[in-house]
C-alpha cells in the first residue's frame, strides 16, 4: 500500500513537544476513508443526570455560574464529586536536594467541572461561537482564581467527549485540574520551545510554517494539523498573535475562538463519524520568572480518538500515526459544513 | 470513600521514568474489586490465521525459526507484513545543528514478529517456563542480530494481547521494532537514573526497595509493582542482578525469568478477570560509549488494560492511577494459582 500512496515512512520531531513520529503509509487506509468505529453518541438518560438544570442538589459545591445569581443559568463550574486531588489538604513545602525525599507530595489541587450547557441534549459543537465563548471565559475566570494559590503551578483544561475518550459522563462539560507541580509535557515543552528561542530569537508557535497544513484560519487564529501530529486527524487551533497564557484571552477574540472550535467539531464530526475527542488547552506555567513570556504561546489540542495504544507506545513514548498531517489536513481543509449549520 | 479507606491522595514521582503520578483514592473502588470489563478472549477462527502452523506461506519473509530449519517449529520471526518502519530504505545520515533539519528522518528501520507458538489455541501465560524461556532467547537472538546495524540505535520488544490493547491478530505473538532515534521515554529514562547515579553512586533499579511492594522473588529476579506505578496493577519483573542489556541474559536465567512472567501473567488473568494487556522489555541503548552502563538495568513492564487515557493525561504526561502500588502489591502477592497449573 506504500507504492499506491506513493509515500516512504518518515520520522519526524515535533519542535513543540520535542517527540519523535513514525508516519507509516503501509499501515494505513485513504485519509479519507478514516472513520470512528465507537461515534460517541451520548445515551444517558436525562433523569438521572446531575449536570442537568433542575439537578443542581445532585452535585458537588458550585463555585460560581454564568450569568451570576441566576436560577436560569447557562455555565456552572463546580467542584468534582471525585476529585484527583484534594483542596482540603495543606500543600506540601519542603523541597531539598535529595531526590527520593523529593519524590513524593501529599495530593494537594483543585479538580473542578465546567457545566458547559444547561441541556442534556446539546454537545459543544452544537453552541453558538457566543455561547463556546462563554465557556472560555468561565475557563480564564477559574484559572485567574487559581493562580492565587502560591502552590498551584499549572492549571490543565481539558475535555474528553465519550466514554472511550474518558468521559464518565455525556452532558457536555470539560474539567480543571490545578496541580502543585509543573507536568512533565508541559517542562519537556518549556526546554524545547526554549531551544528554539535561543536558537533563533524567535517563538516556535509564532513561526509555524503552516502552508499544507492548514485546515481553517480567521483575523487571530488559524487551525492546522502540527507537523509531526501524535494522532490521525490531530488539530491545533493556534492563536495568529504571541501570548503565552490563555488566560489574556479577551471577549471579543474568545467568540471569534469559539466560532474556530466549532467549526473544527463539526467537521470531525461529519468526517470522522462523530468519534469520541479530547481537547486539550496549553499554556504557559504560572509564576514562571518572566524569561518564559517569550518562548511560550498557548494553543488548543484536538484529539478524535481513530487508534489504540499498544505496547510500542506505552514502552517508547514514539507514537505511529498511519495519517501523513498533509493529506489530514487536505481532508478536514475540504469538508464542506451544511451552511444550515 | 477517600475517607474508607484512610488514604489521601498522593503525588509520587518515579525515580526510574522521572514521571509524576497522581494516587487517587477518592475515584477507586476496592484494590480487590479491580476487573477487565472486556477480557482479552481471543476468538478469531484458526483456518484464517497467517501465524499458525502451516500457513507460512500466509507471512512475510521469515527471519529465522526455532529449532533451526525444522518444518515442525516452535517459534517464528518473520518480517511484519505492513511494517512502520522500512529495512529497504537507506538510514538518513546527515546531522547538523539546525533544530529544523534535524526534525526529519527517513523510516528506515526493521519491525519484525516473532511467533510464539505454532498453535492458536495457547496464549503466553499457557505455555511451560523452558518454552517461554525459548521466546526470550529468540528476542535475545535478534536483538544481537539488529545490533550489527550502525543506524539502529535502540530496539523495542513489546506484546499486546487482545484487541483493546492493540492486538490485530490474536495467535500469540510479540514484535521488536528497531529504530534509528533513541525514543524519548527511553532518553528520559537515562538521564533521570544518571542523576541518581551521580548523586549517590548507585543504579536506582538495583536500589529499589520492594517490601511493600513485592509480589514474587526467584532466585535471580523479582516482580513487584513500582512505587509510582503509571497504571493500575502495572507489574515490574527486574533481576536482581545488575544488568545494562535484556540481550545478557543467558538461557539458565532465561528459564526462570519464564517461570516468573508465567506466574504474572496467571495471578493477573485470575484476579483481574484475563484482562488485555501489554508487556514491554526496557533496555540499554545500543552503541553507548560505555559510560550509561553503571546506572542502566534492563526489566520487563507488564500493563494490564483496565482503565482508559483522557484528556488530562495527553495534555500533561501525568497519569492518575486509583489504586496504591502497595495495595495492587498485596492483592497481587495473595493470589493463589492452583497446583495444576
Amino acid at each position: 500500500m506504500a507504492s499506491e500512496s506513493g509515500r516512504k515512512p518518515e520520522l519526524r520531531k515535533d519542535l513543540v513537544s520535542n517527540h519523535w513520529v513514525i508516519f507509516s503509509p503501509a499501515r494505513a487506509k485513504r485519509p479519507s476513508d478514516f472513520k470512528s468505529k465507537a461515534p460517541a453518541n451520548p445515551d444517558q438518560p436525562q433523569h438521572q443526570c446531575p449536570f442537568c438544570i433542575g439537578h443542581e442538589h445532585l452535585c458537588a459545591p458550585e463555585i460560581f455560574r454564568v450569568p451570576p445569581d441566576n436560577p436560569d443559568w447557562k455555565i456552572r463550574v463546580i467542584q468534582n464529586l471525585y476529585p484527583a486531588l484534594r483542596r482540603d489538604i495543606q500543600p506540601s513545602s519542603s523541597h531539598n536536594h535529595n531526590l527520593v525525599a523529593n519524590s513524593v507530595l501529599d495530593g494537594f489541587g483543585f479538580h473542578d467541572v465546567v457545566i458547559e450547557t444547561p441541556l442534556h441534549s446539546l454537545q459543544l459543537g452544537d453552541l453558538s461561537p457566543q455561547e463556546i465563548a462563554q465557556i472560555f471565559l468561565a475557563h480564564k475566570k477559574r484559572i485567574e482564581q487559581l493562580a492565587n494559590h502560591e502552590s498551584i503551578k499549572y492549571v490543565q483544561v481539558f475535555k474528553n467527549h465519550g466514554a472511550s475518550a474518558g468521559a464518565s459522563l455525556s452532558h457536555s462539560h470539560s474539567q480543571m485540574l490545578a496541580l502543585p507541580i509543573i507536568p512533565p509535557i508541559v517542562s519537556t515543552r518549556l526546554g524545547s520551545t526554549k531551544d528554539y528561542f535561543d536558537q533563533t530569537g524567535k517563538c516556535c508557535i509564532c513561526e509555524i510554517q503552516s502552508e499544507d497544513l492548514l485546515i481553517n484560519a480567521s483575523t487571530n487564529f488559524i487551525s492546522l494539523v502540527p507537523y509531526a501530529a501524535t494522532f490521525p486527524f490531530e488539530i491545533w487551533i493556534v492563536p495568529r498573535y504571541h501570548s503565552p497564557h490563555f488566560h489574556e484571552l479577551d471577549a471579543e477574540k474568545a467568540v471569534e475562538l469559539g466560532g474556530l472550535l466549532k467549526l473544527m467539531l463539526r467537521k470531525m464530526s461529519l468526517q470522522l463519524n462523530d468519534p469520541p475527542f479530547n481537547f486539550m488547552i496549553h499554556t504557559c506555567p504560572l509564576h514562571g520568572d518572566g524569561s518564559e513570556l517569550a518562548y511560550t504561546h498557548w494553543f488548543i489540542q484536538i484529539v478524535p480518538q481513530l487508534t489504540g495504544v499498544g505496547g510500542f507506545e506505552i514502552g517508547t513514548g514514539c507514537y505511529i500515526n498511519p495519517v501523513f498531517p498533509e493529506d489530514a489536513a487536505k481532508v478536514l481543509r475540504e469538508v464542506i459544513v451544511p451552511e444550515s449549520e
